[in-house]
């Protein structure tokens, strides 16, 4: 069109980091999270949604990962108030127990699912919406409740079609983490450093470094978790990357931990038992798996679904306790056609001062997010996810003055549960009315031009055996089995839905 | 709890204006949806979820109700642009048919579902978020297209459990409404006042002010819209509302119109001929609701569902054609206990300018929007929303050293599809055990204490009939129906299922 000088045309565009789902994309993951919510609600688990907006104040800096501490929101100021988007589903969570403290029943299951909002720079397949589903604990400071999260989201991963064998829900507990760190200082005061010294090298950020470290043991391995703890590793690029500093003996002690995982949870605990020693801590870490294990054992989930795996680590400065990550341990192949593990799914664990921040009193609470795109991608990549065309009926408008007749065949096909519509576009041009139904994926096509109408009858166009047919067909198939097919009007609904029965 | 000099706590509140819905309130609102979806797509919808931000330039300003031009949106700035959340589902639907638009079908038919916000003053039962329903048909001119949208909310209507004659959808055109201004316009000029008086009262704004007064038919009646349209009228509180300033006769042209409503839709649109005269776009409007009546009454949508009714204006400068209003019936008693009528909970029409706005070609379109919440009131009014207490099985528990055989009774009773849990408070008092189990709302408490196990017994309490009893059921009642029975752990899934059976 001519350009004028009337005002500037918006973009037409989402804005950056967003996306829109379409068709199948929608209802896939409706189809898919309608299942998981079945499952947390036989869980005694409860839905609740909170509004997408939250006071800046109420949300807090709570991100689990705090290796992005400035890891921002959406936010805007109103009036006095600072509003923002939720960046996850748990600090509403925490602020609805608090809120509601006086009325919820104690302990309080929910389950939630919906968007949520993360303000980062977006990147290819990194969107700056995406959907959580999670499933908490509030009020419940037994293990019993940890253990139960674990194998609800065992049978969620199997209600939705991730077959077992196909997954592994490994369990680990912050608590052996810290008695292990204890241990390492106390290996320190041991080797007779002065009290100064050892609070030099034995701060905080000595520990999250060495929580870090382990947390990168999947990728790198025994020895590079070594070189990570002691004096450094070059990266793949070649770059130098800073050790944290640990003797060789305190190296070993950190990889005695991560390695202690065994065939069966007994011998694995028994291993961590040696690696946490006399630490108070450690000792009550190990004693919450035994319980856990035991628990879940009872009830029949065993270590092909649910096992102890001391490399879990999850994040710093959030959990408190047991934690727990679901993996799925098929292959896929990535973008460049390699093999490689498809990867964690979902993750959780126990976090207990959520809430305190409201109330000042710590309330134990325990959880599980499911990464909702994660796991559609690899239901996907299994051939597992019901993304089959329904397209519906059309019923062409071959005379623009029998609009009343078209409309009511439509009416009767939807009457008999069939997705059906009349072509609604300009019905001059017919090659376009088969072109729109190519394009919705139409199985079938019904024509009654003037001359079926005074005959009473309709064509059939069986468009997904006409498609076979105009690739590949011998004319013998052809002959046997034509793609149109004429039937009184009385007829219709039944054999349209012979054809669609045909093609199921 | 004593003050620390500790860091202030944040508040355990939403924003003004938002709010949080548990269980069923979530659940409720989900199964109405699903049945809707259910029906748009027998309908050949296809679902579109957009993300909740756009940019401000994309959304434009075109909120449906002109009244509030100033209407706000939630925005904040990013670098250059400027991005809001969504305050319909109509302006990002607008977006994606021009930014798709050499991708989607011609026509896309689409539905959304989901939450719009509105930087609104909130007030009682008005929130800032809230959730819209719609359907829309993009690049179909055909009224057709119209027409199918009003059969299709008739079926959503009933679907959802809206009977028939208990809501009515209300058809108009605003080429009708244009056609009478256009005849009030030229009898000004057979008054034979001059050109430049002419301009001076016949403008934009006396237009609009014409068709706001229509709208206030329904509440202010004859007498109170022929004041409105001349010299004015006091409102309830005794204050004076100017006058659009017509002539008596102009008033009269407008009452005939909006009385213009028959039993029939014949006979109404024998009456809007009459009043629309020679207007050309009146004629035009008048044929199209001729042609939609039509295909209506071929597929057996009579004046019981959807009728003719010129009284129909919803708002000012967006339709462009028909528009439609779904007004449900039936009586409810508001906040005083008077009866009144349950009202619109659903409107739409025809909008041809949206996508224009981004490519410079005019598309026509046309949707409904249905207000999920007030939908939702009604359903609730008329008992017909499944909110029933869904509460699980409580396994309580009596020896804090049995867990793993409490948790092995749950999952026997999950395996069997019901919904049940251990309880995972502290054990220690058990009346809070039954306490949480009262507030869950839990139909069954399942007790095995030392001498059970022992016996290999269950204690089965049915906590609704415990309730009935302990409210009025006499002794003989209690006696031949027990609220509590003893038996075998084998039988345990059995006695449940039949105790929930009898209070189905």
């Amino acid at each position: 069109m001519a350009k004028t000088k009337g005002p500037k045309r918006p973009k037409a565009e989402t804005p950056k980091g967003f996306r829109d789902y379409f068709g199948t994309e929608v209802t896939a993951r409706k189809a898919m999270l309608d299942k998981i919510a079945g499952v947390y609600h036989r869980y005694g688990f409860d839905a609740l949604e909170t509004s997408a907006v939250e006071t800046v104040e109420a949300l807090g800096k709570f991100l689990p990962d705090v290796d992005r501490p400035n890891e921002g929101v959406f936010a805007w100021e109103e009036d006095a108030d600072w509003l923002a988007l939720r960046y996850d589903l748990t600090a509403p969570l925490a602020r609805v127990a608090a809120q509601y403290r006086n009325d919820l029943p104690t302990p309080y299951r929910r389950y939630a699912m919906g968007p949520v909002w993360r303000n980062e720079k977006p990147g290819p397949g990194r969107f700056r919406q995406f959907y959580q589903c999670d499933a908490d604990t509030v009020g419940a400071a037994s293990v019993a409740a940890d253990a139960e999260i674990c194998a609800m989201l065992s049978d969620a991963l199997e209600a939705v079609g991730i077959e077992r064998g196909d997954y592994v829900i490994r369990v680990n507990n912050r608590k052996v983490l810290n008695g292990l760190i204890e241990k390492i200082g106390g290996t320190f005061a041991a080797q007779t450093v002065s009290d100064a010294e050892m609070a030099k090298v034995w701060d905080k950020k000595r520990e999250e470094d060495i929580l870090r470290t382990a947390d990168k043991f999947d990728k790198v391995g025994v020895e590079g978790v070594r070189e990570l703890l002691t004096t450094g590793r070059k990266d793949a690029s070649g770059a130098m990357i800073e050790g944290v500093g640990l003797s060789d003996a305190h190296a070993t002690h950190v990889i005695n931990f991560l390695t202690a995982k065994a065939d069966d949870n007994t011998q694995t605990l028994s291993n961590l038992s040696k690696v946490v020693g006399e630490s108070t801590i450690g000792i009550e870490g190990v004693a919450e798996l035994e319980q856990i294990s035991a628990l879940l054992e009872a009830q029949g989930y065993g270590p092909d679904r649910i096992i102890i795996d001391p490399s879990v680590v999850r994040g710093l400065g959030y959990y408190t306790g047991p934690v727990f990550e679901a993996e799925l341990t098929f292959e896929i192949h990535d973008e460049k056609g390699r093999p490689r593990q498809f990867g964690s799914v979902a993750g959780g664990g126990r976090y207990d001062d959520l809430v305190k921040r409201f109330t000042g009193q710590s309330v134990p609470a325990t959880g599980v997010s499911i990464g909702v795109d994660r796991l559609l991608a690899a239901l996907q990549a299994k051939g597992r996810l019901d993304t089959t065309a329904q397209g519906p009926v059309v019923v062409t408008v071959m005379d623009r003055d029998r609009m009343a007749d078209y409309m009511s065949m439509v009416n009767e096909l939807r009457a008999a549960g069939i997705r059906a519509e009349m072509y609604l576009g300009n019905p001059k041009n017919f090659g376009n009315q088969l072109k729109y139904a190519d394009k919705r994926e139409s199985p079938i096509a019904i024509i009654q031009g003037g001359d079926e109408a005074a005959k009473g009858v309709v064509q059939i166009k069986d468009l997904i055996l006409g498609a076979k047919i105009a690739q590949q067909a011998t004319v013998e198939e052809w002959k046997s089995q034509p793609a149109q097919v004429e039937v009184p009007v009385e007829n219709m609904v039944q054999a349209v839905r012979e054809i669609l029965d045909r093609h199921k």
